[in-house]
């Protein structure tokens, strides 16, 4: 289940601390112009150690183009992208089999792949595959053109200027939460495939894929309870569909409905934290205390954009891809 | 895109006005005991009619199974449920071609469909085909017992008592949105197949393809973003995983841990109000006042809790049967 | 996995004996013509009791269109088509669980369904679903046009006037097989979708879902094993990619070269036999005499040309959708 | 479409000349013992360089791991495995764009990738990439064990000592075709997924996945057609299931009987051959003669037999896998 999309696929692989983590997107169009250049700015964005409250480890992050390019364009074929784990420090993750880190796979892993899983920096869980999501998105991002994503962060802490929240917690060892807003510009109408695959539906099933994602609304969400039919329904203001208020986010009826799309998300704080924590020692079978020392994003909020704008342009790419079936 | 399951799945079928709406359950588990008064107790919950503030269209709602069923158990073949559609009304959605409802799926439906879509009564984006969705779950929630799914009404435009403002909303031909939480009881640890199949992505997934969901969120959701690590990360007190707080919603690194599984999703007002709205007309190309008399339900969030369930139920025994191949 | 197809994909569901067979075809593009009597030829054709050698079961076939149907057009949204069945006879089919006839399916659908399928007239494994294949098909032919489909008996019991042979068959209480051939024309360049959704993959997948199918082979087929690659290969003589011989069958690297293309397929004489057989008592544990009187093909390949014509143009329609993609 | 399978499923990818060739299995259970060494044999057996009449091009063939082994074992995240591209020589293909070789992909790969596609070597349509099938067969052997998978070659050039006919055809720059027949011992019973994934169905996808394959039959195959029911019916003799001819191959309603399964394939002469042959130069728009010096294989059938023993086990992993779901 390391794979998604209709017609244009992913395919995920690796782990935090194997040799290489890595994608595979097939039902890529040929002839697409793509260079390793055109990956900098989104790895950029997303990577550790150039912001206060990220991790100060830092992957070199070179994304190597092993298939599916040809001549400096895509080729139809399947295009696969690979990166190297570098700067990797595996030593003590053992200890964590029998005494699981709060709010870390550790525990769910090892129920579901028997003892088998590679445990080392969170292995397949690792926020590190990410990486290949955000390279596969800089190719969805080309294929959706002109539509635009934009995902930035709304607040950390509840707050909008998080400098000092972020300072207090970073000398705590402690982690933050925030909300990232993704807005689509120039989404065609028309988008989405009901019934099971509504626009709603597949991105919320791809975002989620995410590590730290634990809620997604789309235009009012969640404030939409609190109003009323009267006061939430759009109303259409000109023949290109434009409505005067987005309440629906840009779906209506799991649709596009050719107004930008809008959705948020919630991001938990980082699970790794500096400080001590209760926890279960599942050899002794006793409750402990655990003290994890490392590096750590003190608020994983702070990379997460070009991972939701890899995540929506990889589905809306399908989503256009599809839509030109019929 | 009808059709949602890896191997337990379902393809759901029918327009509001046409003949039938059904679904077929395709890699249903042999041997289940299953007659047609199995169906009555969640078929009578979302029924319109009962309740004051959902819709007074009151369908017999009678499942045909009509394969897949012989001597009252399944067979293993695919099994298909029919309803039949009676009590409709269609005289006057045409006019909708032309001048959408604000909220309703006309305006997309038509962009997609190219103007062949059936409009009558919403067609295939109504709340109708529900029906089939909450029948297929009755199955579901034997395949998957001993776990038990509960939804129930959290609020109803921000009250807990909503007598009063629902009779308000009701004389004024208004509609009020609300709050639906789900809790699953009895949930082994390991189910959820990352990368992409999250619990949270699969459960997502199904529940936006339900009309009228616009946000959701598991465990604590929206709050975690207000959370620090030190507070929201899960502490295990117990050889069987039992953590003392369930921020997490029952999900860690989109496995099951086996505490219970909880989530909320946010239903916008109903669409269909009885007051005038602001629209636009296509055909003359201007805006206009629309007016819609008819059966509406000032409130869908009433009829929900068997829909969210029914939802649940399938993905969960999807992801159950999935567990066990291992 | 009783649907096939990736963007234009058919569900099938129903038994022998069971209320209904049917088919749901979901992907169906909008705005197709379509009456209940498109499917008359094709489903007569199909139909038992005209010829002889097939079944004198006949069954009344008349199609009910119960969703995806508007105004005499397909309207995008899934579309089930429903025959019911009538004509059967029960009684006598339970005896086979114990004592399976030699080539059906007795034996090894108690194996996996544990004993819960339903034997009646071979269950969901009865050659009757066909008939909502057929139905499919009819879709599928319009959605693939210009190309055209066309399926014929090439022999039976080796020869290409079969009456002696057949009335001696019927005489003798026995059944024969046969070889038919398809042949599609105007077919485009480009159909296939590599590595593993070959036009040979898929259609052999589809193929070989009809009950009785046991090989399959493309252009030159077998006879490509004793031929030299100097003779194999096949030249190209135009600019629209025309070849002069065809012994690719019009498919190289698993896409069409827009040559037609033609396969043949081997049938296996009728399994239901008038004659005593040796099989096995699984209750008395011993070997015994089977005598099955009843109503027989004593030669299903008299009735399967429609049926591999519909295979065929299901999985072109999803081939030829596929390929507008791109 | 370069995915393969229902749980246990391998995304494949590269192209002959590019940097490599890889696979990535998904849905591998955790625990497998794994190591470099386990693949040796098999890929051997398919590599060039060795035997008279097969490619005197001979790669490493290494496989390097990248992703779900960790400790020598499988960990149950998808496993990746890479092959270097070594011993290429790409100067020449360009030509082949305009003045396409007979039985090669070049016409029909440039009509679907308009004119995109890495034409070096084949490209993705080389059989080159079987080599990626082949490692991950080496897997999918492990998880159906005690079940074996053995092909070999009937017969070449319709000879069972082909020794003579290959070396004249060496001599003359002409290549021949094949027979392979594969044959599954300890095949247990219950496994396919009717409708439409009925063993054969499954198998044939795959096989005709495999450059050079033409025909697929089960059985007594093309030969039912010749046979009356009261001789090809396989009668039952013992409480295991066993028959006493074998005339199903072992499938029976598209589902194993727990008989050998058996099936054979024709693979067609290589279409690389050294003699000049008749083509059209699709750039001056008239016929051309075309000649192809190279290093090729003179009958790709004789490095065939791994290649369809992956592709057999890869289906019969995932087979079984979702036959232990009910």
């Amino acid at each position: 289940m390391n794979s998604f999309g209709s017609f244009f696929r992913v395919s995920i692989f690796g782990e935090s601390h194997g040799p290489n983590v890595g994608i595979t997107v097939d039902g890529c169009p040929p002839g697409i112009p793509l260079t390793e250049a055109d990956f900098e700015a989104d790895l950029g964005r997303r990577q550790g150690g150039n912001v206060r409250g990220a991790t100060p480890r830092k992957e070199a992050d070179t994304p190597r183009l092993v298939s599916g390019v040809f001549d400096g364009h895509t080729t139809g074929a399947p295009l696969t992208i690979l990166f190297e784990n570098s700067n990797t420090i595996s030593s003590d993750y053992s200890r964590f089999l029998d005494v699981p880190r709060p709010g870390h796979a550790d525990f769910t892993a090892r129920k579901k792949f028997r003892g088998f899983a590679d445990y080392r920096g969170g292995g397949h869980f690792s926020g590190r595959i990410t990486v290949a999501l955000v390279a596969a998105g800089v190719i969805a991002k080309k294929i959706i053109a002109p539509m635009q994503v934009e995902a930035s962060i709304l607040e950390i802490a509840g707050t909008q200027d998080w400098t000092e929240v972020l300072e207090q917690a970073i000398r705590e060892g402690d982690s933050l939460g925030g909300i990232v807003e993704c807005v689509v510009h120039q989404v065609p109408a028309g988008l989405g495939e009901p019934f099971f695959n509504s626009v709603e539906s597949v991105l919320s099933h791809m975002v989620f894929s995410i590590p730290a994602i634990k809620g997604i609304e789309f235009g009012a969400g969640f404030d939409a309870a609190y109003m009323r039919g009267s006061e939430h329904n759009d109303c259409y203001v000109s023949a290109n569909g434009k409505t005067r208020t987005n309440h629906a986010g840009g779906i209506i009826g799991g649709i596009t409905n050719g107004n930008p799309l809008v959705f948020r998300v919630a991001v938990k704080p980082t699970s790794s934290i500096g400080r001590p924590q209760k926890t279960f020692d599942f050899g002794a079978r006793k409750q402990t205390i655990l003290e994890v020392p490392g590096r750590h994003d003190a608020c994983i909020t702070l990379r997460m954009p070009p991972v939701i704008e890899a995540a929506t342009a990889l589905v809306l790419a399908d989503l256009l891809m599809l839509s030109t079936v019929r």
